[in-house]
């Protein structure tokens, strides 16, 4: 599922989300709690050549869950690197699946705050890399500065090793962790999170996580120019295959036949497509299900959100890169950016069937099958939302169509009040960057586990920094920036000191009047 | 195209077409005009390891269209091969596209008769085949005997082999030849001919296929149990692809985009389904594409033709066979032929549209294709139906949908009181076949130019003889066979030989009035 997270994130990125450019971060910038800053600078930039090299090593050992590669000792990397990290408590933890990993680091704060990691990367073919996928290279990249490559770069090992940086950085400058972490790792994200409720809500793992005020996973968050957008949160997802199947029908073929055979013998792939016809209207872009839930409509407040970002980017070059000459129904660009927030959809992906090669072959397919991903906003869940389907179905006479559903998250909301968001906020203004707040991402990641009871915590991302190539050949995570509107390697550990210490901050009430001072100051 | 011969020739074979049995050809049977068969038969015998070679030769020269291979090379071994049948006027005709050959035997007969020849062969994969498909190995056939597995082996250089062989036996038997011969050979089969009008058509090909009583095409007609059905026609067929796409459309993406912008941006995927829908009924099994020509009712002999040739038909064995459980509507086996016989389809050959792999992959496609064949009966034309359709596709708003044809042939009719298919039935009656006559092949092959004014001919297909695996892997030819029921090469030859005596004599008037007085006596 990463790739909505990520695919969406790119696709904002491309398209120049925002105008803001974002200040070079200052070191006479208003701390939020009281600690020597410079100092942890110091040994941030000490320590760059080490974590560069770690960097690439946890490259160079990619897991892989959809091809069963390198899952144990994955798992294995990542408590070592937690563990050197200064989490006390490492342990990982077996889900039945691939193995998760459960941390804990206790400073003796106030202020408790989790964190999610995955240590598993997305497939790669190294034929369309131009440079060698598993080496982490370190390349020119015009207009941004020296970025390495590699798989797993900015999804999700680059933000994480910067993140963990952050954690050594405090230590040698010999400050005090101004928070309790609570760290739990997957290495199933790739393939939606199927386990992740193994880790999670363990009950040891839910009472460390109760204690916290929320969950946040590192990532290198900035555009192009240095904006960075909040997300309050995602909707959910539901990704599965329709299946028109003669055996299952009890009409057409069990195997493909020769197509003249179409004047007595059924099609499975006419029904699919007659069945696909029920489910939205004639353009595609209503849901036509019966009995799929409403979805609750924007309030005023997301509307201001909506509006805001929206004007603060560029609608032609949006176009332009995605390649779409028009939105839905010819909207508005604010009305189109209402419906991608509001709206729940049912997405073909794929259709696959019978012959696929080049040209022609004459036979009638015993089998014919939609691929599809719905995503879904509150107060839809997943598993809600298959079973309308699934009655729809059964409904309109095609109840022999198979939903095979592969994977899916829930919607996932977060209160943009909550100390979580408000200290990202806090970060990102004193450091020049209005955040551009974002009612629902319309892409999808798992922090329904997070967020939906038991826990039921705010949940987000944060991070500065700069990557690009999720899920692609050529994936990056900038190092060293020549782009004094994005930061490097070092600007994004540099971030997560910030982030950490605000939160400690937030969390015992005195960060955020201080920051309030500094802002009126 | 030969896809369509084939395969639903290999279908019929499968499913049992007939139950009755063949007589091993007799050396003792009626003789159609006066020769010397025990001397030709001897020459044929004598010939049959020459013959066999040079089949292996043939196979090892593949010509495929599809992937420019061999043209030149199997045009020039194909006229040798005439030319050392005996052929006197050998030529290599430049179509624009694969080279045909045409070539003229002048036996200073009364009655001429045409042969269409195809030298290329379909497509293979080495790897799915248990014996190298270029090698023609002879292997057991359990029930069948000695059979040649290759490319091409019974489509079409088997049965093509064994006509030739039978004019090299004439002449070395110091027989007559009983007819004079003109043949016209492509190499665009496989790829739905277009190009065979360049051969056909041509002044003096026209001039000398007018000449003829009829054209056929060698093929083993022989099902497993040695029952023969003469085709009376074929379907036509239009091969296409109804593409949807954003960039024509000037609406969606016009490239792949994140599935979750599918809020925001329509859909082509959707697009095709929608336009689909609207080609056929609820049951996609009756087209309602607007304009559509009617299909001309079955006439009382055809229905007649039906009930008899079902009739001798094993109706389980067929569903067993082709693995459908009943035929659309419920229909009987009967209705169900006559369905087969008198409708023209619609069929969805392949759906292929964004990521077809294994799993899901969370995109918009900005493209998908449905691979699309349509099955006409007269009055239909291939243009005419492409029209119909193109029209009805503007009509119902979908102009935008690309209707990209590959190729098509018209439907095709021969009356079965020609003399072409008369002498079939004689020399199959004759060697105690009763064959089954059937009003239109559901299939479809180039019979059309032949049919069709300029030439307004007969057309049809024979021979003996036993083969399997069309556009398969295994692909074989019987050479010597151990089945009662079925003849081998020899007995292919032979079956030619007689073919030709008979259509000496019918084309003189002689051999029918002989052939009744044998079949009176």
């Amino acid at each position: 599922m990463a790739a909505s997270v990520f695919g969406r994130r790119a696709r904002l990125r491309a398209i120049g989300l925002t105008a803001f450019a974002l200040s070079a971060m200052a070191s006479g910038m208003a701390l939020a709690q009281s600690h020597d800053r410079a100092s942890i600078q110091a040994q941030v930039a000490q320590r760059h050549d080490t974590a560069v090299k770690a960097l690439q090593e946890w490259i160079a050992l990619p897991s892989i869950a959809a091809e069963d590669l390198n899952a144990k000792q994955g798992a294995e990397h990542m408590a070592k690197l937690a563990r050197e990290a200064g989490f006390q408590h490492v342990e990982v933890v077996d889900t039945g699946g691939k193995p998760g990993v459960f941390a804990t680091l206790d400073a003796g704060a106030a202020t408790t705050v989790g964190v999610y990691f995955m240590y598993d990367v997305k497939q790669f073919d190294p034929a369309e890399w131009s440079s060698p996928p598993l080496e982490a290279r370190i390349v020119d990249k015009p207009g941004l500065g020296k970025a390495m490559v590699g798989r797993g770069a900015t999804n999700q090992k680059g933000p994480e090793m910067a993140f963990l940086t952050a954690l050594h950085a405090i230590r040698d400058a010999r400050q005090n962790m101004p928070v309790n972490l609570v760290l739990v790792a997957e290495g199933e994200e790739e393939i939606g999170s199927p386990n992740i409720g193994k880790v999670v809500l363990r009950p040891d793992v839910q009472t460390a996580l109760k204690k916290s005020i929320g969950v946040f996973m590192p990532m290198g968050l900035q555009d192009p120019e240095g904006a960075v957008t909040v997300n309050l949160g995602a909707k959910g997802v539901v990704e599965l295959e329709l299946v028109a199947d003669g055996k299952t029908w009890g009409r057409g073929p069990s195997k493909d036949v020769h197509s003249s055979l179409k004047a007595m013998v059924d099609s499975p792939a006419w029904r699919l497509v007659k069945a696909l016809d029920t489910l939205v209207s004639e353009d595609g872009n209503t849901i036509t299900v019966e009995g799929f839930p409403k979805p609750a409509p924007l309030t005023a407040e997301e509307r201001a959100q909506i509006a805001k970002s929206v004007g603060a980017r560029d609608e032609a070059i949006a176009r332009r890169t995605l390649g779409v000459p028009r939105w839905i129904d010819d909207l508005s660009w604010e009305k189109a950016n209402e419906r991608l927030v509001s709206q729940p959809t049912i997405n073909i992906e794929g259709l696959v069937g019978g012959y696929t090669g080049p040209g022609g072959k004459t036979v009638l397919p015993h089998r014919a099958v939609a691929k599809i991903d719905m995503r879904l906003v509150p107060p839809m869940t997943r598993d809600g939302a298959v079973e309308a389907l699934k009655a729809h179905l059964r409904k309109r006479g095609y109840g022999d169509i198979a939903v095979n559903v592969s994977g899916g998250y829930d919607p996932t909301t977060t209160d943009a009040a909550s100390k979580l968001i408000q200290a990202q906020v806090a970060v990102l203004r004193r450091s020049g960057v209005e955040p551009l707040l974002w009612p629902r991402l319309a892409g999808s990641y798992p922090g329904f586990v997070f967020t939906q009871p038991p826990l039921s915590l705010p949940a987000g991302h944060f991070g500065l920094g700069h990557g690009g190539g999720a899920h692609a050949p050529d994936e990056f995570f900038l190092i060293e920036s020549t782009n004094p509107k994005v930061q490097g390697f070092d600007g994004a550990v540099m971030s997560y000191v910030d982030y950490l210490y605000e939160l400690g901050a937030a969390g015992s009430g005195t960060a955020a009047k201080q920051a309030g001072e500094a802002a009126g100051g």
